[in-house]
């Protein structure tokens, strides 16, 4: 089948690219990028040399009709002025922004701060976190690809909310991400400079996937729900580890026999043993999510560690496996890397 | 006056001699450890060549009497030995170690696996925390210098608990950690290809920092305690942040002013402005705490976020701070380095 | 096919096991590890959680005769007590060590400080370097799989001595290596608090890898050749950089054109444009080497970067095209991943 | 004394007000900075709050005639616009910029691509490297700080090049420095996701510290000097280490004797033992340099390895040794840090 990739210069589509390469069944047929056209892919990217050498297109001059499905990995608000037109076409759409994320654009609104074009396909758009909702994406045209920390959070909170264990009042996500999260982008605060050995939370008054997790969580739980939500930088460049913590009601069970059986038929989720702490390289490069649920020390509070790649099951990868499920293929095609340790 | 420091191989023995070789009135005497008896202190670390170049001596030929004050950059279980001989012979002790951070020696037994040799030093020995109890440490003569975590924990958290702002039945505490809080030690899970570009949780079961940490918390409410504490190891070599949570109670005012406020009389505790996220170099290599505090999107939880150089206020600079006071030096004498940015 | 590993507790037997997990002829069929005997390999080494979960076996007990070729991913001296036993049965053998790599005993027994145990195999065995001498490797049944350092500059310097443009009495390699090159032990040199951000020189009395690449470098030309050879450690976990320099001599020419018509029937080879300078993270994970060459300032020297991953084309990679070759497959077989950029 | 800073945004002038704020016979009199006029300097770089919290001015109103010495921390061409005027009224200028560093204002033009406006000012200007030339530094008024890499690779060759030790015309320079050397910008070349876990080699067509340092040595020995010059990037914030290799001629002798004769009068550096690789962290914050030199296997060539903080002897550090020197203080004054290990 053949793909295209709108804005393929961030980071999420060079990790598009690199899953699709060696994909069997995906023949990528256009990259486009609004300041390269006319320069080969590889030529910007080395690491593609003599692997994809293609020339980058303009958009209005990509064969996107004559794709099965398009990715847009683009900032918000690309995806949602071509969206109709190509599901109006029979082309799939697989879009990494937040555009179709959430189901309410008034609160799409207030935290991008531009209007919707394309309200009326809120409704339609697949929000694409298979675990959680494997078989509407099997059938969606237009899929809605989580954020990196949406993903990580809800995998890791799902099955207490789904079994009503814990006070959903009190969710806390104290989240860490490496700094490609952040984007391919010439910004001073990214510099390796300023961040190298250095540690901080940011977005202190908010930040945009807080919307997104509560939406969704609110999904799993009809229960009164409120988030704390505290992202932070690390000083590496992949990787995302999210400590979950809610305070615990009801009977003491063994957790990890209870998660390990909610997510039992899902290959990419891994619940470690008893008191393993994932780490993030354990993932790095790989669509799994690597998690460990466990009590506190004072046994009031549940306390989940999630680890995911969020280039590849925050982003790439898990845009690889609602393909997949689109298009009818093997969930796992194409995603069968195992991560790359050290 | 004259000092010797008792086991400085480690991390934070190195940070000691650092600070005290710039301190206009204090000369090391002697420098002890074990294995290195007879070697140049300047061959084992080079970075001191030509600035102290005294030999390493054995424990037993150490001058220890001719000295004001004897450090211990030891692991528990040491100064425990020498504490009671060098108090009645007129020498001040302040130790790195937790065997007199305590109170109750039962704890320390359960926590740190062996026997309390000295218990009945713990009442007299005084937590070296001057900005919670500065005029107990100017008459301490045996001083526990507190933990890396627990001195960012109970600062970023004390003016809450002492205005009675918060919920203490939940508080939180997510901190993470440079590698250089994990000592100076040949094993395999320091090493720099298994955590180089990698991030975790530890010590899922239980840490050693936590019953410090609530010991002296509860010293600041009278109220029931409960803390889930959940350290982190971050891939660089120094700093800690903590991110700390506790539910709001009670009507909104303006922390940032109610944190300056607390600590108007504190040189080494800066609060920042509100939205300011403090970041780890901006302490780096200085005795400094910076910290932010703010109310969590739904205004339900308070945020603090407290960095510090875990090595430095962490340990061997709080210590000389201490030092300054019980020997009657200005508090901040030889601690006016500014961090080192970038 | 199947193949075992023996050893395989180092960073190189893992990568070796990433690459032959998806690679579709061969089947992994045992592994060892003297002191992991029993346990699963999956719980030493999460990433491979779901994807590999055999037991380690002693290697008395490992079924090395029911394979077509077995990897020693062993220190030297391991390899040469079994290669005999194993040729006489038909198992082709794959050495990481150097026990094979140099023809000549004395020169091994006076680097590696041991007593060869195989002299007689030396001859016999096949230096594994495919770019240079492929049709041996083809026919190999005992492979001496090359260092990493002798990977990169056999690589970059093979034109310049086959043409013979450069002095060969004054050859210079300054390279650098990112610290999974030390291997997977717990020594505190290792340890990421020592050598995180910092830089230095190391064996400045001589590395192993020097003999290696003088011996092998003196089959390209009939000249008199001197090598001066300095490695460096550089603050990352994967990657080798070599920076070659040599006295050019002869007409100039396009050096670009000249490496690109050397290296055209080798796929993982890759010659940049003029003036790019390669970078480490292009070829992470990737089997594939980068270089350009390019003259000095003053025009009197050649200089070339190569770069590689020194887990991949600098062991596991290498080990598994020579493989290929060796057992008829495709060269590129189980090898066409795309280097994991960012 | 009072000084000024112009331009203070940059990282060498960060390290510069950290050293004189130390400084007990210095005060600091005005900071300027085209973008930032009004701001606090400690708004801008919160590791400076409670420090130095004066306000930036515009250089238009900075009153540098008030002060003893004015550092320029800005671009080339800056300086060479003020130099003039404020020698004539008796300021004393130390420029960090390469305006006033090479004699030739036809090679200034040819590397820096601009014309050199105040070029009769370049026989008065001192080239401030002490330890070549502190008679030189004393009595300066216009004093041009050297480069970074020109510090290290002039201290390294030194010893050899006045000895008349080495083949001058094969002098190679395979240098590599710590991101911070690029400044403090935004530009994506510098971002830690393209350059973090990565090494590389720049500037392969020709980099401006490459004439500098010909120059420089070319003083320091009557023969023809031909230099090679390849510097690289290194995945870390600070430091430089420099590996320089010559040719060697003439009877063997002990080097590290002779270098350590040749430096005995300068406090700065350090030459370490034979076989001892210096670490660029062992004078990471301080303005010492470390060094070593070897002959390499084949006896043939001599090999130093060098190491500096570029911030400190290689930027901010060096300026005030020479302004030490100007000022009639002592040379070391502000300058007596330890380097921060870890």
């Amino acid at each position: 089948m053949r793909v295209g990739i709108v804005g393929a210069t961030g980071y999420t589509a060079l990790e598009l690219l690199r899953l699709l390469i060696n994909h069997s069944e995906i023949e990528v047929h256009f990259v486009t990028a609004r300041k390269e056209v006319g320069r080969c892919f590889s030529d910007v990217f080395p690491s593609f040399r003599g692997v994809f050498d293609q020339n980058f297109v303009a958009l209005e001059d990509a064969p996107m009709l004559d794709c099965d499905v398009v990715f847009f990995t683009t900032p918000h608000g690309v995806c949602m002025q071509y969206a109709q037109y190509l599901l109006e076409n029979g082309v799939k759409v697989i879009d990494f922004s937040a555009d179709f994320r959430l189901k309410n654009a008034d609160i799409f609104e207030k935290w991008y701060g531009i209007n919707h074009m394309a309200p009326d396909l809120l409704k339609e758009a697949v929000y694409g976190l298979p675990e959680l909702n494997r078989e509407m994406v099997k059938s969606a045209r237009l899929l809605a690809n989580p954020g990196c920390y949406p993903t990580a959070v809800q995998l890791g909170f799902a099955p207490l909310l789904k079994m009503g264990l814990v006070d959903t009042r009190f969710l806390l996500a104290d989240v860490k991400s490496g700094v490609s999260g952040a984007g391919r982008a010439a910004k001073l605060n990214n510099a390796f400079a300023e961040m190298g050995e250095s540690f901080q939370a940011y977005a202190l008054s908010g930040h945009r996937h807080h919307p997104e997790i509560v939406e969704r969580l609110s999904l799993l739980t009809n229960k009164a729900l409120s988030l704390t939500f505290l992202p932070h930088l690390l000083p590496m460049v992949r990787g995302i580890e999210a400590s979950l913590y809610a305070p615990f009601k009801g009977d003491f069970i063994d957790l990890v026999a209870l998660y390990r059986e909610f997510y039992q038929n899902d290959y990419f989720v891994e619940v470690l043993d008893e008191g393993c702490a994932p780490m993030t390289r354990d993932v790095r490069g790989s669509n799994r999510v690597q998690m460990c649920p466990f009590y506190s020390l004072d046994k009031n509070m549940v306390i989940v560690s999630v680890v995911e790649d969020n280039l590849v099951k925050g982003a790439a990868g898990q845009a690889v496996q609602c393909m997949n499920l689109m298009l009818g293929f093997p969930e796992q095609q194409g995603l069968t890397q195992v991560a790359m340790v050290p």
